[in-house]
């Protein structure tokens, strides 16, 4: 084993350059959503050149559309498939998935970006552009750890099944829609961006939309009318509290370090049409943090009740009641033992390359792990290089010596897990 | 005198179905803004109709554009006009202007009108749709006051200068171009919708823009972002005790019924473009009333100490001020004294044609009374037939017997104020 360890470590360290330029090219493809092709057909060329089997379709069909885990508003996934890239082992060990999403999520506002945001441009050991950090680097994390063990002559024999897929941001589609096509493995590794961390648990969540009536006025005469403004201060108040009181319930120490586990986000407000004009209603949206000891249908009570609440206390409430709905982005909780065999050789290996025990957290957000444990029976561990901090964010950035430290020790996990055939 | 004043109630009396059918045909025409045109034409054929010397222009030019007071962000007036009338008076008497804007507020969701926003239906009473009571109604008041004097072939000693305005709803445009082009007097009314009410002092307004600065990042860390909508949340509380502190000090016996006499309106709150995105702007827009008591400069100085305090108080706020801006429609705030004799005057006819007295306070919003008194000079009561709280609201009308009161006791302060003159 030691030989083929050497190896691989040895062929990734000289391959460094050559994975900062296939990030560097998929990151210059904007693949938000709907425009996800361009860079799918990069990967899909790579693959094929590493002789993988290829499996590339278009989801959709009304058994993923029918399933309770689907949660998708997109019309149509024409022109942008999926791709699952199987490394056929020869039988007897392990097969691993090895999940990640092509998917980004838009700009934001451009100003704020020092670089333009689909730039690829390295400078200190970082590459800069949306994707790189969620999840372009885990991506190509994946695939060069992949390459090391092909290029150096080395027979698995357990299945390595990579899986480039669309539609994460948005609910998760494209890993259902895999699952839902017969792939599962004893194991898999989902390389979003844990700063290094590895998250058997992940944290699942949902959006909202609550609409809040309010009676219309003279902005002179204000106390005629209901400002749907004040009257969302004490809703976004509520929400507030709930986060508190579901977050004190969360007792597991994975999440110890984490300032808010299950996190109510309040993304988007808006209100009126007029300044000098009572605003009649408001509409605010959000994204609720489900626990990986809960369902979506009982976090989804719990707002439904603190809303109820809030009506009964409430006069003008009462009469006007909020109105809650579930739309948009919904992501399966996910959850493993810490003591799982997957858990513990990517900590073997961690501390192989990286001299220290890894941090081992419950992810501070869903990823596609709930889907594939949850509907796929698939254990899951989440690990990946890129920088929670930055994910979303302008400026978002990877820093390359991660991408490569990842990158070696996924494929040391991959010999370990799979196995080395005799064939090698 | 009571010979006049006989024949004038007779006269009016009688031609109640032809004032009601008057603003029938103004409330049918769309006149918001950029559409007055078509409104001013059926007003212009009238004051032709009854002899009056007219004075037709499209407001702009440097002059009005460069006053201090000039507050508006249209670029065209062109094919719009204002309007003055002038029924010239014998001389000797004291001259008059009754000023009504002709521009109404847009109709907002149409849906929530019972009938179409510009049907002018009458039913029990009452005649809907825009602008019925903001302020046709008072429009249609002034006329048949004017109609009725010179249809029982009076002659009066004092000028009466009508003037049908544009631009009102924004920003009082139209009123400071009559007041520019020369047009003073020795009071005025202005029969915007007062209930009835007698308002010697109006409170002056002005919009304002604050924009909030915050930080972006995933929802499911939120913690490592500044939400724009939380930081607003302190930034409304500010504006409630500052309109709680600065409605503490008026004093006035005249706003002892209002509950607000200078209201701070929040009509707009937009922020964030992502559910799962702590949104890093946040826009609130509103409405700050000024009193009667105070310059605009000086109340737009203390919103400005507000907001500096609060970000002396707030880590993040320090570091990321907040932006405030003085945007779109201004309104000055006017005064009289109560004791003033066009007060008096019109007091005696309400008490006359009411069998009670008026209630005298001030008005909860700003007109274009401020610009007639500051710049113009001329002494202003708001007093009027329109109903103050469905102004700008959804089924706005106007009970014509308001409407039919208010002409006449017009048309008798008309003869008392101007004096009849010999001729007659």
């Amino acid at each position: 084993m030691e030989k083929y360890e050497h190896h691989v470590k040895q062929w990734l360290k000289e391959n460094r350059a050559r994975a900062a330029r296939l990030l560097q090219l998929l990151v210059r493809e904007n693949s938000t959503r709907g425009n996800e092709s361009s860079t799918q057909a990069i990967v899909i060329e790579k693959c094929r050149q590493l002789g993988l089997t290829l499996d590339i379709w278009e989801i959709g069909g009304d058994e993923l559309k029918s399933h309770p885990a689907y949660c998708c508003d997109r019309q149509s996934f024409d022109g942008n498939p999926n791709l699952v890239a199987v490394l056929k082992g020869d039988g007897g060990g392990k097969s691993i998935i090895l999940n990640g999403h092509i998917d980004v999520v838009p700009v934001g506002d451009e100003s704020n970006w020092d670089y333009e945001p689909f730039s690829g441009v390295v400078e200190c050991g970082k590459l800069y552009g949306r994707g790189s950090t969620d999840m372009k680097g885990g991506n190509v994390a994946l695939l060069m750890a992949m390459e090391a063990i092909i290029a150096t002559g080395i027979k698995l024999k357990g299945d390595v099944i990579f899986q480039s897929v669309i539609e994460e941001e948005s609910g998760g589609a494209g890993t259902l829609a895999a699952v839902l096509r017969g792939y599962q493995a004893d194991g898999a590794i989902i390389p979003e961006p844990t700063n290094m961390k590895m998250f058997p648990k992940q944290q699942g969540s949902m959006w909202f939309r609550i609409t809040v009536t309010g009676k219309a006025a003279h902005g002179g005469t204000r106390y005629e009318g209901v400002s749907a403004i004040e009257k969302s201060l004490i809703v976004i108040k509520s929400l507030q509290q709930l986060e508190k009181d579901r977050n004190a319930r969360v007792t597991d120490p994975l999440f110890k370090k984490i300032p808010i586990p299950i996190p109510i986000n309040i993304g988007k407000m808006m209100s009126g049409e007029w300044p000098s004009s009572v605003p009649d209603t408001a509409v605010i949206e959000g994204r609720m943090g489900v626990s990986p000891d809960e369902s979506i249908q009982s976090a989804q009570m719990e707002m439904e009740k603190c809303l109820q609440d809030l009506c009964d206390q409430d006069e003008w409430l009462k009469r006007h009641p909020l109105k809650l709905e579930w739309f948009g982005g919904r992501w399966q909780p996910g959850s493993l033992e810490t003591n799982h065999p997957l858990i513990n050789e990517l900590t073997k290996r961690f501390i192989e390359v990286k001299g220290e025990p890894p941090v081992i957290e419950a992810s501070p957000w869903g990823t596609d792990g709930g889907i594939l444990s949850t509907v796929g029976h698939t254990p899951v561990v989440v690990f990946g290089p890129g920088i929670t901090a930055v994910a979303h964010d302008a400026n978002e950035h990877i820093i390359l010596e991660d991408l490569f430290a990842a990158s070696n020790i996924i494929a040391l996990t991959i010999l370990r897990w799979c196995e080395v055939a005799e064939s090698s």
